[in-house]
């Protein structure tokens, strides 16, 4: 099990692009639509995995993730998973001893893109590049989950 | 995948104790409450799997399981599972070419004896043992998913 410790921020332009590196496609669904934990199958890169995760509002969370044949979770995500699939490039952008994540959703969520970075503690300081605007992390609509079940693109009609 | 094809059966004598073997105790939970898709996770004879199975009231389900390590799954049973868990002793009766599972349930649950056999069809032919009563395939509150959420000792009352 591993304690994640993330802070998530909208993307507010396109200047970190020219230093981001490794783009990978994300085909991810989730099986379940429960409040307390989320079971996510994702394919990505050519390998899929299992991931199990509480679900609290705030940036502390008990995770578990296994992989998994990739023919499985198509299958899984074909027949199981709750509708619509979410389909996002990932990029990652080195910031000193920090990773930034910078998802672009596609679909029914294109238009939405965010960042997240991982943290020691909930404590810790990073810096806050210039592309990094309003910060969402204890936001639910942000929450893949939600994503899923409430795409952006239904905010923006209502 | 499997395609998984059973028929459940309720347990009306302990006529089958005497030539079941390999009695196994289970100690498993459910990670969501949903009508389409069940994600449990088990832990039994010092081994652990999660089991990720569709919900649809018959007997041909869809069905993913891997084996995870038993730290995990304990963590998982306490930290993230549905309560109550579910706790049971299964033993194994052979007849012929099958192999029936009788479960005999412990806790919230204890008083229940459930008996199943996987077949290769649907209408696959099979000996039905004088210890084997009513039918209960069909019945979702024999789910394990449902006795984890509304245990047996709560139907007594009711």
């Amino acid at each position: 099990m591993n304690l994640e410790i993330e802070r998530k921020f909208l993307v507010v332009d396109d200047s970190w692009r020219s230093a981001a590196r490794d783009p990978a496609h994300f085909r991810q669904g989730y099986l379940n639509d429960e409040k307390h934990c989320s079971v996510r199958v994702r394919v990505a890169g050519g390998r899929a995995w299992l991931n199990l995760k509480s679900v609290t509002v705030g940036a502390q969370r008990h995770e578990f993730e296994y992989e998994i044949p990739v023919r499985d979770a198509h299958q899984m995500l074909d027949l199981l998973s709750c509708k619509p699939i979410i389909e996002k490039t990932r990029h990652y952008l080195d910031n000193g001893p920090h990773t930034w994540e910078i998802d672009v959703f596609e679909g029914d969520n294109a238009g939405l893109v965010v960042a997240e970075i991982e943290l020691g503690s909930p404590d810790e300081v990073f810096e806050k590049p210039a592309w990094a605007g309003a910060e969402v992390t204890h936001d639910p609509r942000y929450y893949n989950t939600c994503l899923a079940s409430h795409p952006y693109k239904l905010w923006r009609v209502s």
